[in-house]
């Protein structure tokens, strides 16, 4: 190793190592605590405090990842992870993503990698139509595609686009001095309000509209608070609504929203973080009904579509908008292409200027299980929800909090918030299962979030016989 | 494949082709032309209008990425790329990654994974240790480092902690109100720009300082306009300087700009993009002098550094004004440890929630070359460099525009404006080397930047005779 590199012919080696690395470990993935047992510093504590001046073995590297590493990981591919929101993945999307490393090519603009920006274009124009979209979402209409990082990333965008266009396309010269108010409900994720803090706008500038009985925003107060922000002197500009909220998975009512936006010339951006890849399945897609009246859409992929992290897709109705607000081009990217009109540059749908070539592994997830493969899992994690739906409403000790629409079911012990915090935490101290709460009406909630890669009903089952064990354990004074 | 998943068996096979057709890319990687020859439209004509009903083989898929993606590839990895600033990587960082995917753990928070949280802050001290960064930024002390992806992304994250600090932690709440004013020269990247639209500062707003004869930001000029906005009523609050601008990789006087970010209370912010990899040799540390001075301070590994993209370093000074900008805590994310305050959770110190294991690749890489094997890389790229630009001075009709400092030389054909971009544009479509050209002082210059992974003398050699042997072609009307 003459010039510290790893050859080719090492790589062949050491890369196959790790294939085979990572199938051992999924074929064991149940052998580990999907939760870490870890104590904070732990794993700290076993590495070295400088790094090494003499390069080390991938043998050594791979060791220390059994023993030193792989304690300190939650096992978010476990099929008894059903906590937070899934972030499954598969096999083929780590091969693409494989790729996607190996040609380590940046996507900024169409001329420094033209397929990275064609495929990419294609792929959102092909899950457009898998999931029913509008057509103006397509890159052939008004709009089109663009994969950012996160439904995080992608609330900032919509946020920043809407408030542009709210000020004629002078933010982003004169920063923000109109009063401009955004709407969202209280059971909005929190990415949105990071997003309005950042873009300068301001929580005191942000309306959190009240729920119903389902957890989805009132269309009513939504009104009544828009005609009171008016009549003192605000600008409303940007309502988000959730189709499938963190908390419960309520969905909001997109064509009544919808409705008032476009009466009231807000931008209107959906948030389907999790929940939008159900709509590949159309049955489901009546939750989005008025999906047409959205300025702009967002999904993860990296959430329950088999790809794995970061993939978000973030759809806009109309491009030109879009490219405006986030339009850069210093001379050391001028090239004749961009100069051309023909092409996108993807740098101007956000913030970011580098970009990977994360297309790579939604196409391979896409052609691998073609349309009806992904319809086949989204509809058994929806089945598997509405078993343990019914399991829940069968017994005698716990209730249902709120319907599930989907694959996210909320549920309670009847004993009161402190025996459920108290079950979860020794239910997942077991390390055969995880699962988290929220709160919900100021009431500790336990959510089961169905939808890793290889969670079959017998997982799902054997979670919940665990559950009403330990809960009679607790009552009974057993633990 | 009755369930269309891809099985373990079935994985470690394929895993082993795509292992092999890396390998493959990379023995064959100079006998692609390094520029794309495709026209827009070119590539997507071969994707299907619509994705495939039933799933597809990884066969049918590699042989597309050989016939139909290939062409639309321009090669950011081969060691005649030149162009822009370089995203090496290294065989090293694409296992480290590999692993990080078939892992698929979120890191948002500790408790998700503490292993990703602890390996990234342990691996981050290192750095800063072998980078000579200054105590401050350690996470032993009152700072410490994330991952990013980008440098934009840092520079935005700055201008938001900065902003708020500014504004007493009152912005996030208020929105943008005060009259706020950013610095920068007229030579600082493009995405400082982006970041002050997208915070709601505006560029009206925005500073841009002259350069002296070496394309450095004159401190005499700084003073002077922050004097004349004081005047104003305007509040300095955010300066940045550039270790190695992206036109000329020009190196801004660090020290100075401390002392007058320190005297001025505004945040500093060093965005080495590029440069900072050199750090890693204490002969170019006087580059950063003044270094101790600075709020926040960003490097992307996955530029020189040999780690792929995204790997962008961030470190600040003082972690809890981050923290304090970034903060969010819905319920379903509480949990013990981020309670006890032992913790970082790295959601709180960036823009987007979810995060991938990144930590991993920049682990392999430093560990795989050791501090030795990296700086014996980086001494060498500069060392070509030093090598072209005396080729370059010894050539009667070239001139150097201005003196490198590192990886990157500016030169010139004396035959004008003109002439250069058809020199570069000749050159670059044959297909054996690929670089960029920019403006300086009104003037194109071209640009060989120094860093691919396997990037030799006799690679460097080899375009020069080429740009020499298309020059004299031109001028003598043969092409």
């Amino acid at each position: 190793m003459q010039n510290y590199h790893m050859s080719p012919e090492q790589f062949r080696k050491e890369g196959k190592k790790v294939i085979d690395w990572i199938a051992d470990y999924y074929e064991h993935i149940e052998k580990y605590p999907v939760l870490s047992q870890v104590e904070p510093g732990d794993i700290k504590a076993t590495l070295p405090e400088s790094a090494p001046q003499k390069g080390e073995s991938l043998d050594e590297m791979i060791k220390d990842i059994d023993e030193k590493i792989m304690p300190g990981i939650t096992h978010w591919q476990s099929p008894n992870f059903y906590a937070y929101f899934p972030a499954n993945t598969s096999f083929p999307a780590i091969l693409g993503d494989l790729i996607s490393s190996g040609l380590g090519v940046q996507g900024m603009i169409w001329a420094t990698s033209p397929a990275a920006t064609e495929l990419e274009t294609r792929v959102l124009d092909w899950l457009a139509e898998m999931m029913g979209m509008p057509e103006k979402f397509k890159s052939t209409s008004t709009g089109g595609g663009v994969i950012q990082d996160t439904a995080s990333t992608s609330a900032l965008t919509a946020i920043i686009a809407a408030r542009e266009r709210a000020t004629k396309f002078q933010s982003n010269k004169k920063g923000n001095q109109q009063k401009l108010v955004a709407y969202i409900s209280t059971q909005t994720h929190s990415s949105i309000e990071k997003a309005i803090k950042i873009a300068g706008i301001g929580t005191d500038n942000m309306r959190l509209i009240d729920v119903d009985e389902k957890f989805a925003m009132r269309t009513d107060l939504l009104k009544t608070q828009i005609q009171k922000d008016k009549k003192e002197g605000f600008t409303p500009f940007f309502i988000c609504a959730a189709l499938g909220t963190t908390s419960s998975n309520a969905i909001d009512p997109i064509k009544e929203i919808g409705e008032i936006c476009e009466a009231e010339k807000c931008w209107f951006h959906i948030d389907a973080a999790m929940s939008g890849t159900a709509m590949l399945c159309p049955e489901f897609r009546h939750f989005q009904n008025g999906v047409e009246l959205a300025d702009s859409y967002c999904f993860n992929p990296h959430k329950w579509m088999f790809t794995n992290f970061d993939c978000d897709v973030f759809w806009v109705a109309n491009r030109e908008e879009l490219i405006n607000t986030f339009s850069i081009l210093p001379e050391y990217l001028r090239n004749k292409a961009t100069e051309s009109g023909e092409v996108f540059d993807y740098r101007d749908w956000h913030i970011q200027l580098g970009r990977r070539f994360r297309s790579l592994k939604l196409w391979f997830v896409i052609r691998h299980y073609g349309v009806e493969g992904l319809q086949y899992h989204i509809r058994k994690h929806v089945e598997i929800s509405r078993k343990f739906t019914s399991w829940v409403h069968e017994s005698d000790d716990f209730d249902i909090f709120v319907e599930p629409p989907l694959n996210l079911v909320c549920f309670r012990h009847k004993a009161g918030d402190d025996f459920n915090m108290k079950l979860m935490n020794t239910v997942n101290e077991t390390g055969k299962t995880y699962f988290t709460h929220t709160k919900l009406n100021g009431e500790i909630v336990l959510r089961m979030s169905i939808g890793q890669t290889n969670t079959e009903e017998k997982h799902v089952k054997a979670t919940w016989n665990l559950i009403q064990k330990k809960a009679e354990e607790l009552l009974n004074n057993k633990i």
